[in-house]
Order: C-alpha cells, then sequence, then structure tokens
C-alpha cells in the first residue's frame, strides 16, 4: 500500500490544512479521491493496520458531539498507526470560561500534528487553524462546511457510477442549514457536475444564483431526470426563530419515497449523510434497499476519505519540516 | 504465551458472538475458563502486553455507562494489542433519533472486529448482531444475560475451589432484575453445580422450576449448607413498578453477615459482581475479610476471561475469512 | 534518549508516588526537572514516540474534569508508549454509590502501573494510594496539592531564567483555594527562592508565617521588586460561604496589568496556570505578550514533566519487581 500510494504525487494537494471545499480545486479533489480510493481496498483486506502515522498525534477536538464523525476520524486515524486523543465540550474548560484561541494555543502548545476541530460556529475552525502550528481539518463549523463530508459523497458517487462530471445531482432537505449542502455544492460544481438545490422556501437560502446552482421549491420538480438524490438531515436544533414544519407535512411534500423517486432516471441513486430520521426526510425501506441507496457505503468511504486527508497533511507537515531544516534545498 | 495458548483445540468454542451462556455446552464453557487460566498468569507478568489482536479494532458500544465492565474490556483489549474506540450513549446519535439498527449498520460498514455492547434492553445485543459482520460480545443487555460476568465468576471459584461440578451456590438479592443472576444459572447449572435461588418475593422469578433451581424467600434457610454465597446488587434503578424494600429492611432479612453466613459450610466463600452497596446487601467487614470473600480476585478474573473471549473471538474471525477465502480447503 | 536519559542517577528519585510537593527535597525536585529538560528537547524533534512504557497502562482517574490536565498526561504516557483508559467521573460508578476505596481496589485488581487521580477532597489521592500496589500521581486533591503544575511551572522559569534559587516569585490571587500555591510554595520554598502571597484578606490563609512566606493584601507593595508574577484562577465554584468579589472590582485591586506590572523588576515575567479568566485575573494583552509571558511555555513544559514523571516512577516499580524477585540482591 504506501508503496503504492507512493506512486501518487502528493505535490498535487500542497495545502497544510483542509477547512473546506470552496477554494479547493478539481485537480486537489481528484487527488484526494484518487488516494482515498486506494484506503477503500486497503480497509477491506484482513491486516487493515498501517504504520505511516505512528508517532503522530491527532486530536479530536468536538465542541458539538457526533458519534458518527467522531468515530469515523478516530478509526481512520489508528488505522494509519497514529495515537488519537479525543477532547469533548462536555469535559472541556470552555465551560470554565476559556476562550477558543486560549484552548487552540494550549493545545497546540502540546505539540499535536493533526487537529480535527467541530464547532457549532461558522469560521471558528479557520480561526482556530491561524493559531496553530500543527494540520487542522474542518470536522463541520456551524452551517458553513463539512469537507470531509462532501468527499466521502463524491468517492462514493464516483466509485459507483465511474465520474461526477455530466452527472446531475439533487441536494433536498434544509439546505440553509447545512454544511453538509454547502460543502457539497462547491464540490459538485467544481467537478462540473450539475446541481439542483430542492427546499421549502424558509429552508432555502436567498442567494442560490451565485453558486450556480437551481432552485426548486417543488420536489417533483426537481427530481425530474436527476441521476443522484441526496437528501440531508432535517436539523430541527439548528431552526430556532425559523418555520418549523410538522414532520407528517414534511414527509408528505419533502420526504423522498419511491412515488417521488420515479420521477429521476430509472436507475437513479439515493444519499443521505445520517444519521436517518426515518419517516421524515426518506421512507425506511427505500433507504434500506440496497439497489438504489449508497447510505451504507458512504460511512465506509468516510473512513477511507478521512485516512486520506490524515495521510495527506502529514506528508505536507514531513515536507514542510525538511523545507524548514533545509533538507532537500 | 502464544505458542501455550496454540497447544488448546480451539475448534471447542466455534461461535462467531458470545451473546450468552444459555446456549453453550460444558465443553465450550471449559474451554474458555481454560483459555481465560492461561491469561491470568500472564497478566501477572511485568511484560503484559501480548500483540494478538494487533491491527484489530474492538468498539465498546455502552448504551448504559458502566465504569467497570467497560474498563475491563478496554484493559482486556490492548493487553492483547487491539485498537480500542469507546461510545457511550451520551456522546450518542441515539439522541439525534437514529435507530439501533442504523447504528449497528453504521458501526458495521467502519469494518471493526469487535463490537462489544450493552444496552438497558433484553435481547437488543443479539438484534444488533443480526445486523453486523463482525464478532458480538454481550456486555450486558437488560435483565437478560451478562456472559462475561458468569465466566469470571466460574473461573473465580473454580481457581480457589478447584472445581464447579457438585458445589452449592446460593445466589442471593434482586434474582428478577439481575442478568448476572440468569447467566449464573445457566453457567452453574450446566456445569454441574447445585443453584440456589435466595430473594424476597418481590424479587424472585416467577418460573424458577423451569430453571432447574431451588427457590428460597428465607435467607437462613437457603444458606444452609452451601458452599458459596453470590449477592447480588441491589439494582434499584431497575425497580419501577415493584414493591422498594428499605434498606435496613432489606439488610436485615437478606443482607449477607457473618451470623447468616455461619449457616453455610464453615469454608463457604462469598462473591459480588461490585459495585457494592456496603451495609445493604453485605456487611462491610465481610467484604473486606480476604479468607472468605473472592470479591477482588473476581475483578482480576474479568480482565483475563475478556481477554479469553476477544482471542477466541478473533481465531473464528480469522478462520472464517481464511475458509471464505479458500484457505485450508 | 534513552541513553541520554539513562546517564541520569535514577535513585536520586526512590519515591513509589507523587502525592505533593511537601516531603520532597531540593534533589528530589531538581532530578525531576533535569529529566524533564530532556523530555523538553525530545518533544520538539519530529519523530516525538518512545517506547519506554510499552506494555504498560496509565489509568486517568479524574473525579473532577479537566481537559488540559487529563490531555497532558494522556499525550505524555502515549509519547512514551503506554496505553492510556481514561475514567471520568460522569461514566463512573461512584455515581451508584461504591466507595473510593473500592473504586481503588477495583482498579487495582486489574494490575494498572499508573494511576493519575484528580479529586475534588483533599487528601483522597493519599488515601487511594495506600490501597494499590502501583504507583500513583496526585493530577490535583482539592485545595491540598498539584505537584506535576508546581513541576512544570519550576521548570518554566528554570529554563528561562537559568535558576531558581535567589528568585522572588509572587503568587498573587486565590491562594486560600489553590492547590497550585499550595504545591508551588512548598518546591519554590525548598528551592531556595523567595516567595511572596498576594491575596484579598479574605483569600488569604491564616497561618501564612508557619509557611516562611511573606503575605500582602495590597497587590501594590507586594509586586515591588519581584522577578516572576505567578497569577492564581479565580476559583469561583470553590468559595462557597466566602466573599466572593465582583469581577470589575477584583480585577481593579488585583487583577494583573502592566501598570500593577510596572512595580515589579523590569525584565519581570507573568505565569498562569491556565484556563486563564481573561480580564479578571489578568490583562487580555499581557497575557499575549511573548515577552512577559510564559503561559503558552507553561503548557509545553506539562507535558515534559509529566512524561518525567512516568519514566521515573516506572523504574522504581521495575527496580521493586525486580528487588522482589531477587535480581541484583
Amino acid at each position: 500500500m504506501s508503496e503504492e500510494a507512493n506512486s501518487l504525487d502528493f505535490s498535487r494537494y500542497p495545502q497544510r490544512h483542509l477547512l473546506g471545499i470552496a477554494e479547493r480545486t478539481s485537480d486537489e479533489i481528484s487527488f484526494l479521491l484518487d488516494l482515498a480510493d486506494r484506503y477503500v481496498v486497503q480497509n477491506r483486506l484482513p491486516g487493515k493496520k498501517l504504520d505511516l502515522l505512528s508517532g503522530r498525534t491527532v486530536i479530536n477536538l468536538f465542541f458539538e458531539s457526533s458519534t458518527r464523525t467522531r468515530t469515523s476520524f478516530e478509526l481512520a486515524a489508528k488505522r494509519l498507526g497514529a495515537d488519537v486523543i479525543n477532547m469533548s465540550v462536555s469535559t472541556s474548560s470552555i465551560k470554565k470560561g476559556e476562550t477558543l484561541i486560549d484552548t487552540a494555543m494550549t493545545l497546540n502548545a502540546m505539540r499535536p500534528d493533526v487537529l480535527v476541530v467541530r464547532h457549532p460556529d461558522s469560521g471558528a475552525v479557520q480561526l482556530l487553524s491561524e493559531k496553530v502550528n500543527c494540520a487542522v481539518i474542518n470536522g463541520g463549523d456551524g452551517s458553513h462546511e463539512h469537507p470531509t463530508q462532501a468527499l466521502l459523497d463524491a468517492l462514493t458517487i464516483r466509485r459507483r457510477v465511474g465520474r461526477l462530471e455530466g452527472l446531475t445531482v439533487a441536494i433536498c432537505g434544509d439546505i440553509l442549514h447545512s454544511r453538509v449542502a454547502r460543502s457539497n455544492i462547491h464540490l459538485l460544481t467544481v467537478m462540473g457536475a450539475h446541481v439542483r438545490l430542492i427546499a421549502p422556501p424558509t429552508l432555502m437560502p436567498s442567494s442560490v444564483e451565485r453558486l450556480g446552482v437551481e432552485a426548486f421549491t417543488d420536489m417533483r420538480a426537481g427530481l425530474q431526470g436527476v441521476d443522484i438524490v441526496m437528501m440531508l438531515r432535517l436539523q430541527t436544533e439548528r431552526m430556532q426563530g425559523n418555520y418549523v414544519p410538522s414532520i407528517r407535512e414534511y414527509f408528505r411534500f419533502y420526504g423522498l419515497d419511491q412515488e417521488k423517486l420515479s420521477l429521476a432516471k430509472p436507475d437513479a441513486l439515493v444519499m443521505h449523510p445520517g444519521p436517518m430520521n426515518r419517516g421524515v426526510e426518506i421512507d425506511s425501506e427505500l433507504a434500506d434497499d440496497l439497489d438504489r441507496s449508497l447510505i451504507r457505503d458512504q460511512v465506509e468511504m468516510g473512513v477511507a476519505v478521512r485516512m486520506a486527508c490524515l495521510d495527506v497533511l502529514t506528508r505536507v507537515l514531513r515536507r514542510d519540516a525538511e523545507t524548514e531544516a533545509g533538507v532537500g534545498t
């Protein structure tokens, strides 16, 4: 595996951090997906563990709880041989009044190699990244970005369909509050896919045109002829001050079932970032239909994508350290 | 150690999971105890750590909190060289409405090797085991089973007395709500011990005869001539809707002290799965009397038994993988 | 590194535990600082991880939550190759009524090598240490001691100024409730520094003379000509029944700012154990002034000091095990 990985040209991803998809080029994204592809194969072998990150420390700094994402990053890091330290907000000194910046600088002084940060405020991860020497991966910040989710979604599609370019992808649900939607819009657009947003008027962002996508408030109209339907989780916890739809009403107009899906292409595929609200965003049987649903694949791709990100960012760290030390100049 | 272990015939435990004691044979149980015996010796050596599970991932999935059991499994897995990931319900996405099955399938897609699961509902661990490809160990489900507790209790007795067969064991306390009692009844009965249950009428199960044991509501009568007294923890948190005895009254009739213990055999031994309510189920001095109390031994045996279970289940995984790959056929 | 470390004379620290600074000699303290100095260098190298504690198990047993201290110990142990198990009070069986001693004996039966214990009650860590066979490090107990904090503070000063002897150090703030103050007073005094305490009358201990230090209730008088100003965190959570000052009033009289600092020596340095209440104990700009503030250094030194403590205590364990086994006699 590591010999193979070495045959990839790691200079194609020259960034120190992974804060979002918005500034990434199609070549950077393709490179991360190519590398992740190899980790998918690796993870299916019996001896899954490597030592690429042996001696490295990854800190999962979660200001918002998330079993899936934290576990996925923890597994990815451990499979590469890293030591992992979990810090969740419930046991954090943030409660004692410490600022985000002080937390960042404290952790930085402990000299970790990678910080994976999830935070309820948009922009908090970027701010933190400016105060540290290590690599930072955005594990989701407010309603801003969730780059590894967009990468794993792209890897899932690319492995099943063979490409991203030219596909029509409908993203449906609570677009307004969704960092998953935001990162996916950036990624799919730069990779040449056509993106449609489907949401009730109250959950649709105001300046959709700027993003280069089409907006639909009628789900049936939006699903016509699409290749992929990405459902979003209804984030009732982020809807303060907005209109919260009743569950029955929401499912009737914006929940995905076989009848609405029949308006898409005959072999259209269904995705969901999880955790699902069965019967709210998506029909329970449809979610489990392995001919149409890619939901389980998404989880598996998540570990591989995070291994790829950890791999590439620590290689950047090593290169920078060698440059500073005058090696290779 | 691993050479010695290899001299054991691992085909004696052919199961993929360890969900309960109810269906296990005396040979399967003896095999697990024989293997655990070797880990007791191993754990007392200075270089305690092995690499049998190197590259393997064990996930502790606890829907109910338990410091002891989680720590015991974590230690056991790490001593065998595995990577361990802890997931507790408090940080879990179950809160966000995800179903047990979705949690199982999500974790399964991350390709762990062993899931250790504790759940407040009887049967939940079995249900989960049907949805995953990895090995599952029941870390306690509702009032159903707690197989590693019964195994560690058996190992503790066997090491001290030399055998299980022919012994008379009294299990005392809240039998009705106790998965520890249920697993121990199965194990002791199949291994040829005589089991007596001692409980207030409201905490005694209704169909005791079916289990092949004797029931006593008078503790003094039940303790006559027994070899072992297993006290249970008073699970006040599980007694909703039932009669909750006052502590003083409970101790008077069903608490173990020197006076009641004098009715048992002169060298009768005392056990408790912990954590103890001192002065409720058991007299504090008696709990600390190392001539009579096996309580500390039980904790030590717990780590060894869990190492044995992890060892044998991952060997089954390897054998199944080799069979699928056509190796050895 | 390990060859270098071996050139130190480890018999200079012969203790099995690190419970406090009060009984430690200046030679023991100097030895720990010398060893920690080497770990500072080690931690700045790219391949940070060693295998000195490979096969060892360190349990972080925290009855009080503390992100910083727990993370610092966890990092230190992992950098030395140990396995680390975290136990926090929120998931602990203490809730179920188990006593501190039962927790100690339970953990002891699992045969860990080192227990790092933080507890809200003064003396609890000592009590626990008397019940176990492993090494115990006090991670802070009530308002009693926090020895690794005092050691990291001393290391920070010694690396910057070159010595501790003859320096005048002012410790300012909530002295009464501070284990950090108590451990620092012991350490600085035995190492030949002059200690001044600055606090409002209600937050000053009653028998200061006994400690061999000077007491000031006027901060400006206390800061005259000092080399080092150690600010303490305002522990409002520990002030039940005492006078709690308003934040504005507190900062005016006992908060450190440029104006008050100008009364100290021209190159006086500023410290804080963190987490800081910016604008309460210390002016925010001053905290970030890297010419005067050692606050970030303190965090870095914390990891190195804890590595030194873990290293030396496990060497004592090994020596004791060898002595018992008759090796080297």
